[in-house]
């Protein structure tokens, strides 16, 4: 089953919310990150034009967000629920940190609907609510303030939930051909070729700065266009040099 | 150094921002990750009641923001910046993932200060501000649909970090005390004793439905106060059967 596949039997569940703002960032939250499947257990105020707005362009998910009267019917026809709190367990399930949670709960997405469950903002789930499920999500915060708002836990769930469906791949970056060994040797040689030209290379000790320029261009992976543009640079220095010999050129220190 | 006294040298840096709410949540998202720094760039409305509230128990932090009129300034003293955009790399700095860019981050503050750079919500960093940081950042969204609220990106941001700073610790467990062996032994034996005293178990395959049993306990973990629990209510079963046994019970079948 295709990571993304898995996402999809991913329901996200939201029980007893006050805010109806937290409704839309969470549907927002889910959608940037390729879920799709909300549950609304009991919300205060749904629909609402403020979750509407706070949605942004994820109104698609409110749209088609189940809404149940209690947690059990949410649950229904899942495999494995997991339950977000931010007090210590009481009820003995395996606590877990975020980044163990959204594997576990992928692989069991293989056999069936899976859920994520969170609690109404000021209190959190209900003992009987986290009795409910199989385990539960603890995500770290600093002991001096875990007020965590309820949308940015499910912003970082969903996240996490991503990069474990192995679908969190970077932008293609652009291509930039690299120099090639010979290009690079060339630019060198030109360079120390000018450093000698106007007396910025100490001829006493040569390899110091030539050793710490290559240092530089070793590091930074040079370019084939990186490369034409500094050997035009220091044809343009020799060029300008021919022409009008500069006084008073200052040697390098390198220490 | 330890991981909160290099936390506390990432700057946050919101650049451009037009929804003060976003601040006040960025504030908020620092704070519950155990960061503290919040600089913004030019907002379009700071101090703003919006801000306040969003912020919600983090408005010390709105209150020792630096508000800097340029993305230079706010970097002043700074030895390492990243820059979040949610383009395609254009200007060929190495583009890192989230997890990747937060352990480095770090790493480069045990030299000194270091940033983290948030774009304009509807457009993002320029490309001068880009230039202005070593690696750029992209979180990975789900390609139809990549808009992720400014607020929302900082908190996995700083999530990451937290997590990378090695104290995304987990809540100290309850202590329960796990049965011993000879404890988990004499229960099996005793469930054994009762399963045939009640028919339950098949004798001409006793062993089917034990190892079964086992499987489930030995899976669960029994703590000593489970044990105790469950003897009893072997006890109370078997006293009940000596004072009037049930008739018809039916076989246990395992397949």
């Amino acid at each position: 089953m295709s990571g993304a596949a898995l996402l999809d039997r991913v329901r996200v569940v939201l029980c007893d919310t006050t805010h109806p703002g937290n409704i839309g960032a969470a549907a927002r939250a889910l959608k940037t990150m390729g879920l799709e499947r909300l549950y609304l257990v009991a919300p205060r105020y749904f629909p609402d034009p403020e979750a509407d707005a706070r949605a942004s362009n994820a109104r698609d998910l409110l749209e088609s967000a189940q809404v149940c009267t209690s947690l059990a019917q949410a649950l229904d026809g899942t495999v494995f629920a997991a339950a977000l709190t931010a007090r210590s367990r009481e009820l003995g399930q395996p606590t877990l940190a975020p980044r163990e949670a959204a594997p576990l709960l992928l692989a069991e997405a293989a056999a069936g609907d899976v859920a994520l469950v969170f609690g109404r903002e000021s209190s959190g789930l209900t003992r009987e609510q986290v009795n409910l499920c199989q385990r539960i999500v603890h995500i770290p915060t600093n002991p001096d303030y875990s007020s965590l708002n309820l949308a940015a836990a499910v912003q970082i769930m969903t996240y996490e939930l991503r990069m474990a469906a192995g679908i969190g791949t970077l932008p293609a970056p652009e291509v930039h051909e690299p120099a090639s060994f010979e290009e690079v040797e060339a630019f060198h040689l030109h360079l120390e070729q000018v450093m000698r030209e106007t007396g910025f290379l100490d001829p006493r000790k040569p390899r110091r700065l030539t050793q710490r320029m290559r240092r530089l261009f070793t590091r930074a992976r040079l370019e084939k266009e990186e490369v034409s543009l500094l050997r035009g640079l220091l044809k343009a220095m020799q060029a300008q040099r021919e022409t009008a010999p500069a006084a008073g050129v200052g040697r390098a220190t390198v220490d």
